[in-house]
């Protein structure tokens, strides 16, 4: 018989215009810090502005804090707390995409844990100390891709190591995400495409790790792999595209981060994750692109079923004698469509030098076996590394 | 474009043989208020001694409160609090089925607002205060159909004017829900089918009201409706059935009571609360029961839409120029199959002359026109009742 385990208790609001409500709603906090990706597009869209408008309308005030990068760094997040510390803010408000709301979530832990954040951190190089707890997150999304609105992880880099590792603890579930489809439409095409896979891939993998036993994980992951397939060479075809936005949104920031919420995903996230910290300029969407097919063929004969499973949601024929092949074709099919089946990891800077680090990094460092449900070797990270290299 | 709100902050943990976590689990209190029926199971089947030794092997102490019985009353409730109060009580654990959750939530309430619980109802001659905050709730579910144990209500009955509200408030949200089946195995085959329909009827009706615009509502909504309409029979043809049992239990006390969490049921359910309150030796379940047939008849021209697409999840064929009727097929094949079709309202004590107050107290008290999203006239209540009357 099958168990179930459910726990998130994010509040969602969830639909365009939504934002608006950030002025009405029940805050954790009078003083929030609010945390803004520097050099990026919320400042000069008019996004910024709007946001601290409706907080003050809430009687909050704000604190800005832009030390944010893509693949955010344990040295930022300290800055971060730094200042929230100095200014008393209470709360901490991610406005932004994963790297940002990631931040918002380490500077909440530190608010309430002392010391250095990779004293916290539970792999690798870090302390493993225990979280007693965090100051309240609000997530206010610009993209459809992290999930991290709706789940308790955020992911934070180690600048001196170049390890980017998870913490993980419920205190860190936003008590409030605001998920407004509208603030989506001018991000540009190729994130979009990225965000979406990642989506698609937080899905698809943690149907995989939850092979049909919490039968919520199969609804959620089930339903966001097929919106994703759906709907994203729609979104790719045309930004503007509301049911396209919105769609993919609701996939990305709301089913899938579900799915993370309760279960792992696969060592596909793990090498991705590596690759964006030893490269930080390698979006994480992309790594994750770059590696599919490769990845996947590999799996396919560990896991058959679940990947024959993945291609009918998404719509694809089963091929006779090849079970879960029809999910390699629908992959391929929407990688093509999308027109991002070639991307060059060397233009990143990695070179085929580097297979043998990562895949160090990957199985001895960070360590899979307690993730996947099949086993891959160094091997096998280095064949995936060697056909997805161009 | 469509909008999503969820909020569900329950932790769930569904599965055969996992009321034992309890023993371990991070429990919100140390001495906690345990509600169970007076005169039930409960006790002679061992299942109360085992959650005394379950919560303390967690370190927690436990004061015993039998003031429940089927369709709790107000005056219960309050007895249960000055037990809580007098003893020192920090939270309320539910044992039972609805009514013993549904006390263990008032009791919850009253040990954080002063006064007498009326006071805080919303409806009726209730006082309508605000309830600022609730002791925790900890629900250990013995039976699959009210949803109690995943949603922010509770059902309590004023002895005095006959009216059996709701109280709504987030802060009733059972902390942790235990719901394992194996402690449904023994349920009496009547009690079984009554709360199955129970689940199946908080699940359409939630569809219906949503008129496809949440979408986690229809997720929810459409696999309960599903699973209830597949196992029900089985269920109560060997409620031995272990299969059957995880399933009932999984559509009721998880995804029903979710579609409840998120949206309003509709007047179906206040009707049958209105005659559970003038006749409380009638089951809830039984109720709706025997109210179904003439109800759906009768709104099947106001939501055909909605009654055909749930004809549809139960695997109903349309029929050509009547759109809804396969639902209405649906539910006269389920009614007919678990031998229920022909409850009678008569043995419950109610007489004919009792029609036209039902549907004052419907409509006038209570009130439909805020739940429905169509308008149902006291003739109408009256025709319902009329053609439900043997």
């Amino acid at each position: 018989m099958f168990s179930v385990d459910h726990f998130i208790p994010t509040r969602v609001v969830f639909g365009n215009g939504r934002l608006e409500e950030l002025k009405s709603v029940a805050l954790p906090g009078k003083k929030a810090l609010l945390c803004v990706l520097r050099d990026g597009f919320i400042e000069p869209s008019g996004l910024m502005a709007q946001v601290i408008g409706l907080l003050a309308a809430n009687g909050v005030e704000v604190v800005i804090n832009d030390h944010v990068m893509p693949n955010p760094t344990r040295e930022d997040v300290m800055k971060g707390v730094e200042i929230a510390r100095r200014e008393g803010c209470d709360f901490c408000v991610g406005l932004g995409g994963g790297s940002t709301i990631d931040t918002a979530k380490a500077v909440a832990i530190m608010l309430k844990n002392p010391g250095d954040l990779w004293e916290y951190a539970n792999t690798g190089s870090g302390g493993r100390k225990e979280i007693s707890s965090a100051a309240p997150v609000v997530a206010i999304s610009t993209t459809a891709g992290t999930g991290t609105e709706t789940d308790p992880y955020c992911v934070i880099t180690n600048e001196k190591t170049g390890e980017k590792l998870d913490f993980a603890v419920d205190a860190i579930f936003p008590q409030i995400s605001f998920i407004d489809p509208q603030i989506t439409t001018s991000l540009p095409r190729h994130l979009t495409i990225y965000q979406g896979f990642d989506a698609f891939f937080h899905a698809a993998e943690c149907y995989i790790v939850n092979q049909n036993k919490n039968k919520l994980v199969d609804m959620y992951g089930a339903e966001s792999v097929r919106l994703v397939t759906k709907w994203l060479p729609a979104v790719a075809e045309d930004g503007k595209n509301e049911e396209a936005r919105t769609n993919i949104m609701f996939a990305a920031d709301v089913l899938s981060g579900y799915t993370q919420a309760l279960i792992n995903t696969t060592s596909h996230h793990i090498i991705g994750q590596c690759l964006g910290g030893l490269f930080p300029k390698l979006p994480h969407g992309a790594s994750l692109i770059i590696l599919a097919e490769a990845y996947y063929k590999k799996i396919k004969a560990l896991v058959p079923d679940m990947l024959e499973q993945l291609g009918t949601i998404m719509g694809e024929p089963s091929v006779a004698g090849d079970v879960g092949q029809n999910f390699i074709n629908g992959l391929v099919k929407m990688l093509d469509i999308t027109g991002v089946r070639e991307l060059p990891l060397s233009e990143y800077g990695m070179e085929r030098g580097d297979f043998e680090r990562v895949a160090d990094i990957v199985v001895d460092d960070v360590g899979i076996d307690s993730v996947d449900i099949y086993e891959l070797t160094k091997n096998d990270i280095i064949d995936i590394l060697t056909q997805s290299y161009r």
